[in-house]
């Protein structure tokens, strides 16, 4: 099965943390990666390393060298949009089973015509798939958000029980069908703190979230076990000392805040939901680090490393 | 210096937790400690664990046998409320430069006619205090909170760069006279994803964060360092990694999750803005667990430990 990995906006970090990332794997492991980008801004990246491009199918835009680490522009833009459309045809047609995204920057994307709010939009629609879902997979934390890109006091308003349930369903099958966890124990946070304790400091966790638990069981509960509402002071702490395979969170910062304290260079943004696997690094373009050869590439080289992961055990 | 010690509800694990974490002091320091309760629980609680109740001045209530661990009742709550009464009397009267309170239950206390949402708010009042502010001071994390017991769609109503400008200021006061750092380096955090991206997620980076750190510079800027707002899902991996002495968050469980994920047993609440001392253990009168000797000590242990510092700090 092949994989394919799009090189993100070329003016940013991803050209180089991809190189890094696939120079990392096995000759065997590189002859599967289907790789949407060009093939300028790649080698620039393997001066600023010091390392060799590897032979990689190689589809891109004919953007020769007009792309400039650090300085974003529309055509950058519009090369890393196009490279997510091929990526999406090879996904589409049969050619790949799973992507791995580098970053692409939201705005210049916008300008270049690119009309959803990041990735993940885009695959949906693209792929038809609905309902989908954010979560990070990191060594000890494994977390799906019911709400990502949303201001805070908007949050409790975004929130649905059907949204919850949701949620929760998309993380047990990919716990069962992409970790390899039989029965996966899966634990929903709470919205407030103490979880609300009965009201007295909100009322989410009893109009919506326990109604959603309830759901969930009703559905999944022969597949896996549910709990909640999780205090969330205590979910987090309890799910990195291995209570839980997984958690849902409410909102981003609930689940990026202990991620990224336990699991920073590991975590791997994975999309749930989709008919194929993709993964991502857990960072943006970084246009102030790109062409110095200082971009961490743990997180694209942990996020090409799950994706063979899960499009082996779905295959498998 | 006296510091003044409190036993909490009689029918939680309050009793158990101080004199496990009494036990453990020296004798010169239990000495110094006037302790709020009464000698039958004391008692009971030492047969629990095996240990003798050492010799300590102790101002009961008279309760006698009345209060069953685990089965709290108004009789309970009220003494519990008197322990807090008389402690505040001997603070206020300068018989006790400090205070550690082991854990109430609102609920019982509130039935036996204490007005107050919980201590601090309590010996605010009594003590002519304002503002005041939590902070959760762990091995590797100090944080204040500028809300506190509030649901999480009320964060934002309650937020103003006054209330965030006052607890920066406390927290820079308390990093330098009872932490002993000299120029402490202060984050502020966001409230919303990415601390608001320029304010596509969120305007309150904006128009109150970014307001109240210009107004805590001008008054405390010669004193300490004041950085944000910071990226929340950034800000507590770096002030776990060191970057920060202190952070100021902005809402219950954005300071509580990571506290907990870290610095879980350790972590002790100090109250900040009173003309004294008061510490407390991170967690409440766990009536489950009262009577079996299974509650942990820990965090009381660190209150008591903290107070005995911040005390000898201010006086010396």
């Amino acid at each position: 099965m092949r994989i394919a990995v799009t090189l993100g906006d070329p003016a940013g970090i991803g050209p180089e943390v991809a190189l890094a990332a696939i120079s990392a794997l096995a000759p065997d492991q590189q002859r599967q990666l289907l790789v949407f980008g060009d093939e300028a801004p790649l080698r620039r990246a393997a001066e600023t390393l010091g390392v060799a491009v590897p032979t990689l199918a190689l589809h891109g835009q004919g953007l020769g060298d007009a792309a400039v680490p650090g300085q974003p522009d529309e055509r950058a833009g519009r090369a890393s949009v196009a490279y997510l459309e091929d990526a999406v045809a090879a996904l589409r047609d049969g050619r790949a089973a799973g992507l791995v995204t580098a970053p692409i920057s939201k705005t210049w994307a916008r300008r270049a015509g690119f009309a959803f709010p990041g990735h993940t939009e885009l695959l949906a629609e693209r792929l038809g798939a609905a309902p989908v879902a954010m979560m990070f997979a990191g060594a000890r934390l494994h977390v799906a958000l019911a709400t990502v890109h949303v201001p805070l006091a908007e949050v409790s308003a975004r929130l649905s029980a059907a949204r919850v349930r949701d949620v929760t369903g998309l993380l047990a099958a990919s716990l069962r069908r992409d970790f390899g966890v039989a029965r996966p124990r899966l634990g929903v946070v709470g919205l407030n703190p103490h979880a609300g304790e009965g009201g007295l400091l909100g009322r989410e966790e009893l109009e919506v979230i326990a109604p959603a638990i309830e759901e969930a069981r009703a559905a999944h509960g022969a597949a896996c076990t549910i709990e909640g509402p999780l205090v969330p002071d205590a979910a987090f702490r309890d799910a990195a000392g291995g209570t839980f395979d997984g958690l849902v969170a409410m909102y981003h910062d609930q689940a990026l805040i202990p991620v990224k304290l336990l699991d920073f260079e590991d975590a791997v943004n994975v999309t749930l939901g989709l008919p194929v696997v993709r993964t991502s690094p857990d960072h943006g373009t970084a246009y102030d680090l790109a062409g110095r050869g200082r971009a961490r590439a743990r997180s694209m080289q942990r996020a090409l490393q799950l994706a063979f992961e899960m499009v082996a055990r779905r295959a498998g």
